[in-house]
């Protein structure tokens, strides 16, 4: 009588952990996110019960609801499965449904998955972060949260690679506050749709023309030197890196 | 004839992705690094080559030998496996032997892995981002990079979760500047060895008190509201979320 917390990855099924992979196969329920690729769920013990519990916009009160599913769903079956894209935890809510599970007595387990956070970037040939060029990784939600939209004004960093989820829609306005609080007009951007999926589609351009590029979300967006990094390094050989 | 850059993830061999475990019983030659734990090397084809090249301090100007040494056996075997502990792209200088590859022509492709800086958060109960808490997260390390120290008296910000991978030695300095460029010194912090290891152990305090913590390296440093959180939740579901 478990609720097994587990993180999709990315999209491609071989890209699960082999834990996740486990469970699905096993598992007697499974909900699902409207982000999780089919691949993945096609590996679903085909005995299991199938439940979409996806929000989409202007559903988005039913967190209570799927927290309360999940309660019930976990007091009745021995084995299942709450099935999130990329990490429960790297704004994935999962921590909000594992309080609930808690506070409801029920046993849970989270089982970490790929973040497209980092996987994204990764499938266009860049690194978060590189030795000489950026210190480290900042990952934020570009979609309002709470009623408030995000002040990016505080994050520019130039010494930081900035990776946005779910920023597809206020791309504009998130490089103007990115510009207006210093950040140089030329700064590499890329935007990366359906990593690792058939439709992968990478977009590079520079800051100053996020607002007016043609993409269409889910997408990761990765603002910093690094997305000037290509997979075939042309790039990357190009930039010095310091000796060590 | 190719050489795959592979993330081992954070340690135990069922958190590997279906991907890197094939590639792992298949492989002819495996380099690997000191922060690769041996349940995943277990599972490593028996008649491949094991090559350790993992770096230790003072013998750490090896970088560039390691890029020749890959583009040497990615010219002689079929499959090599370059594994990595974590994401070969998320301060894996995965990326320089990339570049090192795809310099001497010869056929690289990289796989994700589930990183350390998310997942042993995770393992301690503790999600990277909550709603009405932490609205990002940031990953940096706290090793002295191109021979200056990491400066964090600009990444104190009370919104974010701050990651800090590699940083115990300095944990005293980062917790000093951080308090200096105001962030509370009852900031939570939590202090995750060996995630996911039998060897696994936490450590929960403030930031003023991060300095005096008993902890070894490897580590992960988390510091932020989030670290009160544990895997029994109590201070989670204590920790009012907004509405939607």
């Amino acid at each position: 009588m478990t609720v097994h917390l587990v993180g999709a990855g990315p999209g491609a099924a071989d890209l699960l952990t082999i834990r996740a992979a486990r469970l699905l196969r096993s598992c007697d329920v499974c909900c699902y996110d409207r982000l999780v690729d089919h691949s993945v769920l096609d590996i679903v013990n085909p005995c299991a019960e199938m439940i979409d519990v996806g929000k989409t916009k202007g559903r988005s009160s039913s967190q209570e609801l799927i927290n309360e599913l999940l309660v019930a769903l976990g007091r009745e079956h021995e084995t299942v499965v709450r099935l999130k894209g990329g990490d429960p935890f790297v704004f994935g809510r999962g921590a909000e449904e594992l309080a609930a599970l808690v506070a409801a007595g029920v046993d849970c387990e989270v089982v970490p998955g790929i973040t497209s956070a980092f996987s994204a970037p990764l499938a266009a040939g860049i690194p978060v972060t590189h030795r000489g060029v950026s210190r480290g990784v900042l990952v934020v939600t570009g979609h309002a949260m709470e009623g408030a939209s995000v002040d990016f004004t505080s994050l520019a960093n130039e010494h930081l690679t900035l990776v946005v989820l779910m920023g597809v829609e206020h791309r504009g306005a998130i490089a103007d506050q990115l510009i207006g609080a210093g950040l140089s007009r030329a700064t590499p951007v890329a935007v990366i749709e359906r990593a690792f999926s058939l439709h992968e589609r990478i977009t590079r351009s520079s800051l100053d023309q996020l607002g007016s590029l043609e993409v269409r979300s889910p997408a990761v967006m990765v603002i910093g030197a690094v997305a000037a990094f290509d997979a075939e390094a042309r790039s990357l050989s190009a930039l010095a890196v310091g000796a060590e």
